[in-house]
């Protein structure tokens, strides 16, 4: 481990109050324990760094990189292996769900977003932990893997962890990163894939993607006429929904996912969800072993994000914000390391 | 079926809009197929009917009596029989839920509160199909087996349904008709029972009753600092509670279940469902198969209502209601037949 002596500098992007984007240095003394230096190639841009953007510190959380050098207690990675990462930065490793596989609802885990967390993807190098890395599949160019960190793990958990059936309809709101990584997910493991999304522009996407029916609802009254019901709704919009529009589209025990990060409340009609046995699930990113399995999953399927590539660097992060928040990005923002 | 041919004289009780119940008659004809004639002994009444009590319609929908006379296809029911019969009045028989034992959520349905239904269990009598009647166990009077065929079905499917374990901290807010029977049949299942009420008026019973915790909320700010977290919360209060009460006490993955009939919207903080896997599961009464459990279980166990008794006739009811608007039913208003 001759070389983790050194300290060595890194290049990271920050939020800030304005919104601008900070480029700054930080540095890296000789690496501990079970840290892993990664070199990052790739990072996504995913909609909840928008929350973040206005808050000092570093941004992004769907990392793909090599690992560069290794702390003296890691195991299973070696220099020059492909790596990635995503929200989860540790846990605690002995509460209900850290012993269950739930880790990611750990109350004690240390995640993009929370406390003085200030690691992230937006960055030359990132310091992470040996077994919140995942290898990532050789079929699997960076440049697709690091969208499947957050974007991939997000609907792949909904869909896994709460026993998603192949014979089950699941309708996905919204096209955008998430979304048309969900109808990937979905149509692979076999589900009817019904999607909603404002107008026919996404259409014929999500059919190549693997919907089999699509519906612009922008001047639909009653969904119910022409659709028939969904048994799981996967919500990817950065909005909550019109839910009385899609309530009568809930097949009896459906499930809602409400996946997109937002703030406030939840405000949805409460008799019906009574009435008809309708669950709402919250869920947020994936375990790890479940991230292994959308990992394996997408490798085995050949599952890969449409992605937009914009320089990994202050002018580039400026660009692809710009982007996302105009609505125009098809379908991820991937930073791409410029050396 | 000699007896069937003949025309019964029926007393029933009907809200109106004013919210005066009315005593009126109505006549039933030679029993056809399945149907069962059952003289009401008892009928409990329940907060539901408060929101019919202005519907032009029979109320009741806890109802215990004796079989009186059976239809010509009826095979399972005698003569004499005690039998309950509850919010169900029959299914389609041949959709998804009704195939799997869900048949509470067919849309097909036909229950208590629906289109132009017109049976209750406040009435002299009722003609309620074979198959949604259950069969009372021996060890549960008909004054205490009225009140289980709903608000003991409702808490008891909440809890079996969705996968309760005898090692969960359930959480029961409000000891009232719904939860003073949930404290029963989730202390009777071995789970640790948190009791959340307005003041320690009610603490005495719920700790009889088999609660090991009991919180009076009235003055608490932060519940998370005298509460450790539970794993499921049946809400059976008759408004929607303060969220941001209870969500610090919900452990990761915890279930929500709210139970009280209420107009207008859920409305729930977003982010920490999303950030604790929180599901919220909506339920109503429950399928037959479930129900018959329920009173197996409550017979079991010894499990009874704690009652107050009214006369079933046009007063009775009116100061039943009474009480139960004052919030003053200890615990839950049973109309007794008077003949």
């Amino acid at each position: 481990m001759g070389s983790s002596a050194q300290e060595i500098e890194l290049t990271v992007y920050r939020g800030s109050k304005d919104g601008t984007i900070i480029q700054s240095k930080t540095h890296q003394g000789p690496l501990r324990g079970d840290q892993v230096l990664v070199k990052i190639t790739h990072s996504g841009l995913c909609g909840t760094d928008e929350h973040y953007r206005s808050a000092d510190q570093v941004l992004g959380h769907e990392g793909a990189g090599v690992v560069q050098e290794i702390g003296p207690d890691v195991d299973t990675l070696k220099k020059g292996d492909n790596v990635g990462f995503g929200y989860l930065h540790s846990s605690c490793g002995h509460c209900a769900q850290c012993l269950t596989g739930k880790e990611t609802f750990c109350p004690q885990r240390v995640m993009y977003g929370t406390g003085d967390f200030d690691i992230g993807s937006l960055a030359s190098h990132a310091v992470w932990r040996e077994s919140y890395l995942f290898k990532i599949p050789e079929n699997i160019p960076n440049e697709y893997a690091a969208p499947l960190q957050c974007g991939g793990a997000t609907v792949f958990n909904a869909l896994e962890m709460y026993d998603t059936r192949p014979t089950d309809r699941v309708g996905i709101i919204g096209v955008g990163g998430l979304g048309h990584l969900a109808i990937q997910f979905a149509a692979k493991m076999g589900c009817e894939v019904v999607v909603f999304s404002g107008t026919d522009s996404k259409k014929e996407v999500a059919m190549k993607l693997g919907a089999h029916e699509f519906y612009a609802i922008a001047d639909v009254k009653d969904l119910s006429n022409i659709c028939k019901p969904v048994n799981r709704l996967l919500v990817t919009t950065s909005h909550q929904p019109d839910w009385t529009l899609y309530i009568p589209v809930l097949a009896p025990e459906a499930t809602i996912f409400p996946l997109s990060v937002s703030n406030g409340n939840l405000v949805i009609p409460y008799m019906p969800l009574l009435q008809n046995g309708i669950r709402i699930q919250g869920t947020i990113v994936a375990p790890r072993e479940m991230h292994e399995q959308m990992l394996r999953f997408a490798s085995v399927h050949d599952i890969k994000p449409i992605i937009e590539k914009f320089p990994l660097n202050k002018k580039g992060i400026e660009e692809a914000f710009e982007h996302l928040d105009k609505g125009e990005m098809r379908y991820r923002g991937v930073l791409v390391a410029q050396s």
